[in-house]
């Protein structure tokens, strides 16, 4: 099999890992930036993640265009891809859910924030875009790039942001990375909606998400990885194929 | 197959993706009306949804007559969908469910609102019908016409009404519609659950709402219909047969 | 098959029905007077409801003495049921389970009240035993007839009562009642848990909790029960042999 | 077989157990004390317990320091089980997990506490270890001795200490025992999470806290391990070979 062949069967297993999971249902959606042409991304077309198989991807230029679509249905939504990729040059992989436990904190003004050590990658600060902000009244999809850019521009330099009504993003270097912060977005938002019900909640410091951030290494990506392979029904390749990382492996 | 034999085979993927999503256990039921007969529409014989084949479809007369039942015992609330029926000439499909997720909305006068785009075809006003308004102290089961006219009066040309300390009810123009809306419903109520105990919530806006149901097309509903067909073990025909929009497919 | 051993198959599937409805886990048990012996119960060996089959059961006079131990270990609660069996000459069924939506009802002096009509056969009353009231600092098991008896008084002619941080009781005429009560009593605590978290509740009427009692068929039961059986991977046999109801089908 | 082949086919028992009941996901991680050698234990290497074969398994000095590590990366948190078993001769088996019901309570100040007399074995006082007490901002892992005997320092001679923003740790005489405690442990956080939402709650007094423990037989255990065996899908083994209770059976 080519590297991208590789590629593609690794979003294959993003997709159905995050419907295992719980974090997509028969919507959202996960991309990579094309390992050979940073300015495509590969995402499917528009399917539920739990059904996609590898002849279901399409490359896009970052402005959305399908390069070989074939008469497949690409998502509506696919420019809050292109909107991040073209804004952050270090991110190879982006997810887009409707995390139950997430949305939530979207719709009340409560701070979503780590407070236990494996959810200190979301970041300190998790910001909230509303797409009604510059767009007034819409069905809230981010179905063009002055939306997407809107977002993009929202989310900043972090890796994840909040959609008012609507779910989230995560942007990272690789797909492991965009997947294992969906997932442990996902109980964060479980555990501080539960402690909200108990008391105050003493959040993770500053120095304490820093130093999750300094000292994680890829191998903790790994070790949930092949857990999930198992979850889901596929099989474990041990060798990352998106993002920069899968250069030095 | 006949259409109505295509037709037959949704009903019973309808009932098992209900049971399989949550939305209903032993009880609960789904009906089309009759493609061939629009003064008549198809339920099957009191059994639970999970179980159901499709050799337990009666068709019944709006007034609840069985016109073929041949010993099988119908729902003793088949007349929720008749009363429906009679007053919704464009509605070709309902449920009727319990799902514990709804039923605290129920019971509380805390109004279910639509807080999340894929929820806002539940409508921005989801009334609740008490039975003991006009009908005092009973079971609480709609077993006659009087009581779910009363109940069709309280939905008007809504998609969604509550039922207090009962369920609720979903009409629409298709199987496609009325499942979707159940299980948005239900998810909707879960997220409404959750996000109250947090503080104050940011609805939908009118407007919102309006433009998601001016925008939606039907490829939303097949989207996740293919998902739920899978998830319930059941084959997947991108054909939907029930209701006016399957003249046009 | 003898009435006996369709009686024991029918036991057995109570147990697997409990167990993957999560109203029993490694503990809790349900058992059957005995069919031709009205002085006795019957109660599997102490053991896991999802393990149990049919040899594990064991013959109990009222006053727990085994007949036919044959050198199984017994439940040290067994007690619960024959104290109950002896005050309660309709009663033919008993689960005690401890069930996890239950338990807080029986922690915080909030009275369990059915707050839907399929829960409406759990009473409008659901008295709370606290073994403490007359028993003091004990390990809170059941394991002699003094305790039983009290527990039974407390229950009285009711279907149900809750035990202080322990579990509870159903107790009714057939193994089909019992397990409809523990799934609705169940589904009742928690939806009132998630109803309690949104506002003040309007529970059932006592005269909607009388007009189901008073109008609701055994088809209830047996719809069910073919539902439950189809999940706990049991056939499903529509005769029920626990009770009296099993002479008049 | 040998007792230590029996003694690691339980602990990969132990392993798949904790995965299959929720109290571990990708993380976490039980040992047992070598029964060979007091003065070592034996942990997998660094792997989800879902995945754990018997062939996993590293044998550590007290210090952490592998014996048969043969290239095998360890868990960078082994310093808890050795900070433990170095303090507490008794203790033949621990537990760290991250279970999400427990973790609300070690971020909120409200002390978790036995309410269920199955639960009553976690002790009338859970302690909550905050590793910036004395080490300020860290990743929060147990990387190294000092910070593994500061934990087990606040576990004292308790069964069970809680991690501010972390999770937790079970310490026990054999397996059976600390994943008894793992699971009824999670099972009191989920029961006090949705009784605090109702109201003060009625803990368990300390006679009846005292009173389970001094009654509690191994058959207990017993019955629970056969259940979750049976749910793990592992051949459930009636011989308990962690532990000193494996000498005496």
């Amino acid at each position: 099999m080519t590297t991208l062949d590789l590629a593609l069967e690794e979003l294959v297993t993003a997709n159905r890992i995050l419907a295992r999971e719980g974090v997509v249902d028969a919507f959202g959606h996960v991309s990579i930036r094309d390992p050979g042409h940073p300015d495509r991304y590969v995402l499917s077309r528009a399917r539920a993640p739990e059904c996609i198989e590898v002849t279901d991807f399409i490359v896009f230029a970052l402005d959305g265009t399908p390069i070989d679509a074939a008469g497949r249905q690409p998502y509506a939504e696919r420019h809050i891809h292109g909107g991040i990729y073209e804004q952050r040059p270090e991110v190879h992989a982006v997810v887009h859910n409707h995390s139950p436990a997430v949305i939530p904190f979207g719709v009340t003004g409560v701070p979503l924030r780590p407070l236990m050590h494996m959810c200190a990658s979301i970041g300190s600060v998790v910001p909230v875009w509303d797409s009604r902000a510059v767009f007034g009244d819409t069905n809230l999809l981010v179905t063009n790039l002055p939306m997407a850019r809107d977002l993009a521009g929202a989310l900043g330099d972090r890796p994840v942001a909040l959609m008012r009504g609507h779910g989230c993003v995560v942007a990272g270097p690789s797909l492991r990375d965009v997947v294992f912060n969906s997932v442990y977005l996902q109980l964060n938002a479980e555990l501080q909606l539960k402690a909200a019900g108990l008391g105050a909640i003493t959040f993770l410091t500053e120095g304490e998400v820093d130093a999750v951030g300094r000292t994680r290494s890829s191998f903790t990506h790994e070790r949930a990885w092949e857990y999930w392979c198992r979850r889901a029904g596929r099989k474990y390749d041990p060798r990352p194929m998106s993002g920069p990382l899968a250069e030095g492996r």
